[in-house]
């Protein structure tokens, strides 16, 4: 089965369109489950990673059941360097096991030879002394469409033989992604040009749930951009970042589902992950029971979601 | 002292505008530098990861006084999972160690604090438990400005904070770049919309040397281009990709360089590293002798370099 009909099953199966974003920060970890590592390895790296790695699980565990995917942020890991981007691994390959879909949000694109290293690495597989090998191995992964045709095919190529799946940025969630991807060519604003050429890509690769392998990143904070491009692109699949803490809500994604209220998947990170931490969950969970939290906090969201 | 003085200063010492691309491949590595490391792991990450850095360890002691700096691109690292990035990270290290400024070529580019935790790994530090790291320690890395002005701005902190520079994608080497970049808005292209960005994002860093802290991809691939972008440009410093082997010549990348022959540094990956290989180097230099073959490319590429 490809990503991209894997992942509208989980969806469908879970009733929950949504994805919880594992992007740890030290911050959010309690105290009780940092100072063993800490105490073990040091202020380092790797006891960054072994907190990671131990915080993602639990929260797995605790979630595996009541969503249908999550989505690690790399950025967060590899900041920690290679014992960083080594939680990652063990987190994608975790929540697999589990049963979980898995958004790689790497953000990668390159050219040539280059692109074919990061889509062989990430959705492909790398060959060492002629054996095959599936590194990261995520379902899916996020890519930058700067760099044009040409520099996206090597991983359009490997969605198609290995059944993956992308998601091209087409408009971000940060305040100022207008900037670029705003910029007016021919009476059109480039996020659009930027959508149209996603579903082009995508074309061949449509599933039997009626969405293509090639989708797209749309964010939350764009309510109106949201709904031209659910309009014009009815084979995208949205991955809609920007939900709770960056300001999003539930009335803003509305636009990105189609009018059966599938063909999206709406992120959320600190909102789940670290809701043992927030005003709402505070007063009713411990820090050590951060993921009953995350796991109350995504049932909340579900029925936001579902509500809509 | 910046890492553009530092680089400038380099150029200068060596008389050689030129980077080395250190983008290992393993059919570019001596079957007999190879097989220890098979036979010691298998056909593994592992393997793979100690030949690269074997391989980068001896070109780098045989460039390094020709040479002012090193790019390499950690995609080739990370195909193969976090034992590649760690070969990456020791590559850069060494690199350091020997003198040389190192571009890391990431290409990252993301929103918020994940923009923040690239910068933070990469060319500033990783508060872990109180305690700050300097991790990836590139001199520069590149980045994409897709997501806009707001999301550059942690790597520009880090560029201000730390001394360090990043090169902003503005005009990259592929054949097909044209596709978004030189999209017509305004009855100007995309990619002269980012340079002028890149020089306003980088009009308060200007070193001792007339150049900023905020510099540009620009590829050899096309000349034209890059001759606008250098008088639009004055005081930003150019990152020539596509030298060589993808079809830049020295009468391309003249362009790139301002009338006293600086403003620009030209890569070289493949025609250096795997001179050994080529048609012109094979017949005076034995496979083991691949740091031989990549010092007497790099030396020849000086003087073409220094010819125009």
């Amino acid at each position: 089965m490809t990503s991209i009909d894997f992942l509208i099953g989980k969806i469908k199966q879970t009733r929950n369109p949504s994805a919880v974003g594992l992007d740890p920060r030290l911050d959010i970890v309690p105290d009780a489950l940092k100072a063993g590592f800490f105490k073990e390895f040091g202020n380092t790296p790797r006891a960054a990673a072994e907190i990671f790695l131990r915080y993602n699980i639990e929260l797995i565990d605790a979630l595996f059941d009541a969503v249908p995917c999550v989505k690690p942020q790399i950025a967060m890991y590899e900041q920690y360097g290679w014992e960083g981007v080594r939680a990652y691994m063990e987190t994608v390959r975790y929540a697999k096991s589990k049963g979980l879909a898995v958004i790689g949000d790497v953000k990668r694109g390159d050219v040539g030879s280059t692109a074919e290293a990061y889509a062989d690495g990430h959705i492909g597989e790398t060959e060492i002394n002629g054996e095959k090998l599936r590194v990261f191995d995520e379902d899916f992964i996020t890519i930058n469409p700067y760099l044009g045709t040409d520099a996206t095919e090597p991983f359009l190529r490997n969605c198609a033989a290995y059944g993956k799946g992308v998601f091209v940025l087409v408009k971000t969630s940060n305040p100022g992604s207008g900037q670029i991807q705003d910029i007016l060519a021919g009476g059109e604003p480039l996020y659009r040009i930027v959508g149209r050429l996603a579903a082009e890509w995508g074309k061949d690769m449509i599933g039997c749930r009626g969405y293509s392998s090639v989708c797209a990143v749309v964010g939350a904070t764009h309510p109106e951009q949201a709904a031209v491009l659910r309009d014009m692109l009815p084979h995208t699949f949205f991955l809609v970042p920007g939900y709770g803490a960056q300001g999003g809500g539930a009335k803003d994604v509305k636009f990105c589902f189609d009018k059966n209220g599938g063909g999206a998947v709406v992120n959320s990170s600190r909102g789940i992950i670290a809701a043992w931490k927030s005003e709402k969950y505070a007063k009713r969970f411990r820090p050590e029971e951060f993921a009953l939290a995350a796991r109350e906090a995504a049932l909340d969201m579900r029925e936001e979601l579902n509500r809509i």
